[in-house]
């Protein structure tokens, strides 16, 4: 990269969801152009960035094509072909987080063997290549199944409590991993510099709905003792160091009763778990990619007021053009900032919007949050 | 207007400068679709609105023809063909602020007559059709001369000291005010809904250059004895209902040596004075505005935190594709917050972005923002 932000620096950027989107409002704020590859015409990032790409992240043709267009790549999903990202790489491109960074990401085996390799601590695994090899594997159970490749947002994840499951596990390569008996859920967001710098959000506890595996709420800081917030940051700078990243790393852990931590899945880029940062960070997660991504001073990571954080995600039997039901009510809260994604259409757990509840702390937060919840629902 | 926030609604903004911009940032988080005029191809708001339009804002058929696109139509300019506006509203067009209002702040004259009709304090004043009718007002120098329509950003008005200045006068319909001898200047903004419902910001100060006499930064909130900030919100809140205004209004005001206020200028859309509120208040003036003009409940005014902004503004000599030097200083301070404008030019003085400083209280905000303004300089 020769350019610098003083020149209307071009970023691309592959995808064009939302985390593509508040990366692009963040963006405007220092005038870098935004360039958006994506199939979809209607994508989120559509009608507020610069340049605006419709193409296959996995096709080789359309991202080395939208690649030789910008002056630096950038992500908002890790599903991409890897060779037309080598290739721009080979070719002088700035592409961060780097190609070598995502081949891991795309892979949970090749996760799990990286954390092995590097001594991060992850909950016990074999590698399978089909559903027949499970039944070598009883010792293993309760235990979680991940698809190697296809899993996305809960899917390609499933339980497999006893050999009773065996039957309709998923057959193809995956990650049998040993159920973990956890107390909580946890997420660090650890952004680093080119020059080596880095910088750590506090941590973000999590809350899943009790079936679909998808986070419900999250709030920042985390109630932790001091011993497992050390341990966390501890092996959340380390993964930033051993993968040599350059860019935002998301780390989410489990919290055993024991107070140990382990790491559960990484994430090179924006996350869901960091949207709060918009308004109660300093730097919110977007600016912070974006000024690791340029060798810029890593932004302030401290927090403005303690936060709670909703997905707005649309509701069961629900399926056409969105409408967002108690919007008004919701509106009148103080402290609640209302984001939605411009998505069209809704259908069951789509991922339509979020809501940022600040307040003095996280007890008036949640209770809010809740209200929230309760008031606001995504319909057709 | 029919359809509401839910039907994607087509949000239009005369015409696209800094201001449209930044509304159009907050929109995107209400999926709202923002439809821009203006003639210039590379107005700062033509890479992130969802359609742009050439054309000429105090042109007839420019504005009606946009008018007859959207949904609501808004302002972020004021000179605006008045007859295009009114025939739209005729038509049945929600025009927020009316045509009725711009009409009012357009020419300087009916602003001051509008004041003394409605018993709001401001400078004594006479109107004048050209300079040769000063000779007969020598008993109110030394005076500040305004002209009546062509005035804006500081042009078009001059110090008319002694009776050696009427030569210089501007020749055209002006205000003649009594100069004001003030102790500091303040502003206000209010938002008023089609509902009635009202929402005043934290005052704010201009903080002046203490040697050169010239606005420096703003600070919020402002430092006024209790009586004076009573008279201020009394008379901001006075004006909003005597203008039936339905939108957002920025009211700057001179406090005199003995703690009363003047009315000096208005402006019914989101204006310089109220940057601060995207990170230092729980609503923005941008966020603020759109629930005004879309009858939604208005949003707190509360403050975060203390903050001071400072305009960055084209350095003296400098003309030519912008160039913003001593940026990563400013960035690795914390709360320090930089917009740029996205204005591929600068040239002297020209409003090229702001900074807006967050701490603890206004005496820190204000020691980081001078820093910032002997750092950040934009030159070509």
């Amino acid at each position: 990269m020769k350019k610098t932000f003083q020149d209307e620096l071009k970023i691309g950027i592959i995808k064009g969801g939302q985390l593509g989107r508040m990366l692009i409002q963040e963006m405007l704020n220092w005038n870098l152009k935004s360039f958006v590859l994506d199939n979809d015409v209607d994508a989120p990032c559509r009608e507020c960035c610069t340049e605006f790409m419709q193409g296959d992240a996995e096709n080789f043709d359309d991202v080395y094509h939208f690649g030789k267009k910008v002056d630096l790549l950038t992500i908002e999903y890790e599903h991409i072909h890897i060779g037309a990202l080598e290739k721009l790489e080979q070719e002088g491109l700035a592409v961060l987080p780097s190609p070598r960074i995502l081949k891991i990401i795309q892979d949970k085996g090749l996760q799990k063997k990286f954390y092995q390799e590097n001594d991060i601590p992850t909950a016990d695994f074999v590698l399978i290549e089909n559903k027949n090899e499970l039944t070598s594997h009883s010792n293993f159970l309760p235990a979680v199944q991940k698809t190697r490749k296809s899993g996305y947002d809960g899917k390609g994840v499933q339980k497999i409590t006893s050999e009773a499951d065996f039957a309709r596990a998923f057959d193809e390569p995956s990650v049998l991993e040993r159920k973990i008996d956890f107390e909580k859920e946890i997420s660090v967001l650890i952004a680093r510099n080119a020059s080596g710098q880095t910088a750590t959000f506090p941590i973000v506890e999590l809350d899943f709905h009790p079936e679909k595996n998808l986070v419900e709420f999250l709030h920042a800081p985390a109630d932790l003792s001091k011993s497992t917030e050390e341990e966390a940051l501890k092996i959340v700078q380390k993964l930033a160091e051993s993968l040599n990243l350059v860019g935002l790393l998301a780390v989410e852990m489990f919290v055993l009763k024991d107070g140990k931590v382990l790491v559960n899945e990484i994430a090179p880029r924006p996350h869901n778990s960091g949207h709060h940062t918009i308004e109660a960070n300093y730097t919110s997660q977007y600016e912070q990619h974006l000024r690791a991504i340029l060798n810029l001073p890593l932004g302030s990571t401290k927090m403005i007021m303690p936060a709670c954080m909703v997905n707005l995600l649309g509701e069961e039997g629900y399926e056409g053009p969105a409408r967002y039901a108690g919007m008004e009510k919701v509106l009148e809260m103080e402290g609640v900032f209302v984001h939605l994604y411009g998505k069209k259409m809704t259908k069951p757990f789509r991922k339509m919007g979020h809501v940022t509840i600040l307040a003095e702390n996280i007890e008036k937060a949640r209770e809010k949050a809740i209200l929230v919840k309760n008031t606001l629902k995504v319909s057709a």
